[in-house]
């Protein structure tokens, strides 16, 4: 997966496994969202100070293929891509991969719409120029 | 344990096991509050109607103490005993008991107050002579 | 979504609610597996029983479209029809609705394979003619 | 707390929070153990590991006494102390404690048991020496 995204890391729990002695197929949509918001939060982009402004970015859809099975205190990393931002909506690709084999875990998608403090579905590109900036640069294909 | 509160069951899901095969410890935190909010609902004391009021009663300590696990699809019995009730303070005791055998799966308790809309710790005894009135009904010990 | 398959209710828990007042997303993929392991059970095919047996059934893709919020202790409803079913594969769309209002909270889908007790793609046409008769029985479209 | 453990940090996660606005209270229980395993690992200790060689270690008791509420992103630091290490159990006390402000969260304890691989509540001081070793050097109050 090509990005200029920063990539996140996670450490399995073992609250995440079940007893297949794996995790739990639920987790990776989990990991999807701590990654979007440590993703966003690097990239000047904080949930928590869009929160504050009174914004909220509800997950619209969100899909996971499983390819390969996620152990106990393994380290996995997930990289995100920003795709099709029209200034109204986000999609995101997502990869988990294993950090210490490389072996992909699981793809994923999510889309993403943005709420304004009335609660409306918002243009970020009208409202919000200075975060416009920064889903569109990061959304670029080169 | 004897209590005249109604009794809460609950469907262990496979979410809810960890990789050695039984509930992850930290379910039955979950199971308490399932438990509470059941109950209080059975007796006229409906959580989502004392929020909506304003009032919240948040946990101000928990324990539990484990003696034999329980395993998915197992449907479990959460019993509840209202102690030491002082029209500011409620102590709630639990025990998860297996349906089908009796089994004790675990023991616990925990500790609540309650706030007002104004965001103090409130005295329901005073403000919300209703609420009181069944809380001291099901607390006392014959 | 037209089924004869039994539907499954769920109460939302409060531990199962986020900052935004609503379930959080992730929690859905949780209730279509709580919806088709109960459903699996009703129609005889127990988890537990394959599970036992040394078949398992892992998720090979997930996907949810959400449309509208489901709160605190409301009542929902997971229906769910098998598509696609080939002796190998299974498809389950769901369709989670509000019990009072029978407002579509969201809809789903998930992929399933069957694993053979030596670790192995199993078809359960072979293997298991008696899961098959029952998986191909509720898969048929009139 | 005194203790010559190492720290642990959490970053709250989204799906952490509940519709109070704060973690729910349940999470705290699962920091303690992610804390738990962290700190293990770091000292020589590794779940993986002893769980490989056959050994688990069930929680027995958890308690958690709640002070202040942990807010969406917040870091926390999870401290330990290993207290009353007998050979056959260890006790474990927690402190949660927001990064930013040295604010306690919350305080808890664990009790702790060793299982063999034959399924038996061991001595680790007389099984696992090397291990044992450990713990008792983390347990030594000066």
């Amino acid at each position: 997966m090509e990005s200029k995204l920063p990539v996140y890391e996670h450490v399995v729990q073992y609250y995440e496994t079940d007893r297949m002695g794996v995790v739990h197929h639920s987790n990776y949509i989990r990991w999807f969202e701590e990654a979007r918001i440590y993703v966003f939060d690097r990239i000047g982009l904080s949930y928590r100070a869009m929160e504050d402004q009174g914004i909220v970015s509800p997950v619209v859809a969100v899909e996971c293929r499983y390819k390969t099975m996620s152990k106990f205190y393994d380290t996995v990393e997930v990289r995100l891509a920003f795709k099709g931002y029209t200034g109204v909506r986000l999609n995101i690709e997502y990869e988990v991969v294993d950090k210490a084999t490389g072996e992909v875990r699981c793809t994923g998608k999510s889309e993403h719409c943005f709420i304004s403090p009335e609660g409306r579905i918002m243009s970020v590109r009208r409202s919000f120029p200075e975060y416009d900036a920064i889903l569109s640069e990061y959304s670029k294909e080169d």
